[in-house]
């Protein structure tokens, strides 16, 4: 069974080799990692862009889940890429797991960046655009679709020293990965 | 022929008259706007945020085509939320489109919010972490995924005076989502 590994891990200056320990963890519970590196792209190509994209979208079709790294990049959210992989898997039936190795909860993070006031009935930022405040991680569209399409975020207790490269919890989700992937293989097999 | 209307325009103090404006845009072009914000939904039962998730995805479901507002939000890159369903809707094979009212590019946005500088052959931010860096408004995955399942991201010349409430580029794809799915439809019928 093949997982697809989204996130920001792609953008990190050693991202090939978080590619290599992603998949030999994938390869110790019995499932194939497919890492956006692993499709070789000429970046000096005009469309070395649309390239990318076609590779990424190629190995989600083949993908039977996504697991999808959801620690915030560049502001209080996750990786739009890795957001739009998230959905694009969700949307085609794929089976969708998560994790985030920031405990914060969505509102208490948007604090960070901006002031967040009580206006009314609601929480707003400094531009007076609502703050959800449903006690999740990030944008309930990604945490409910995680809930509803395959495992529950996981995040830690603490946030570990290195944000990007502890693979924890990434671990935790290529566990119940297996789980989910082998008790359907057991159903259709029976 | 119904378009989802995705967007963080639900979070804008005044979201449900921007919501009436965009139906009503879609109404002149003969087409049926769903917006998030028309489910009825009790904010202060238990499960809130899953009730607005179900209500969104069932009208995803229902809907033709997708309209995303990928104005930045919070950051270099657009809301989260509007990302997932983007690629949602993207995975169902739904007709995309998208707008974002800031031209300006990726890598000049980041430059807003961190140092970039050049490491080796790559943008880098002052974590180290690779800046895109293509000519694209935002991440290739939800730009190109325009390009190959919709219509190409429309973005102004020059960025509106209001971000969050000029309708121009909005309007724009509502006529090309008017003249894709009308010819869906002359085809359908032929």
């Amino acid at each position: 069974m093949k997982i697809y590994l989204a996130g920001p891990d792609v953008f990190l200056p050693d991202a090939l080799e978080i590619g290599w320990r992603k998949a030999e963890i994938c390869a110790r519970h019995g499932l194939i990692g497919l890492f956006p590196l692993d499709n070789v792209i000429d970046l000096s190509a005009r469309d070395a862009s649309l390239d990318i994209f076609g590779g990424n979208e190629a190995m989600m079709i083949e993908a039977d889940a996504i697991i999808a790294n959801l620690t915030p990049f560049r502001g209080s959210s996750a990786d739009a890429g890795t957001v739009y992989e998230l959905g694009y898997m969700a949307g085609r039936g794929k089976l969708c797991l998560g994790y985030c190795n920031d405990p914060t909860l969505y509102a208490d993070r948007v604090r960070k960046f901006t002031t967040v006031e009580r206006q009314g009935g609601r929480l707003a930022d400094a531009d007076g655009l609502t703050v959800e405040d449903f006690g999740l991680s990030d944008n309930l569209m990604m945490i409910h679709a995680l809930d509803l399409h395959g495992c529950t975020l996981v995040t830690p207790r603490q946030a570990p020293a290195d944000l990007w490269h502890d693979l924890t919890a990434f671990e935790t989700c290529v566990g119940m990965a297996a789980g989910r992937l082998g008790a359907t293989l057991a159903r259709a097999s029976s």
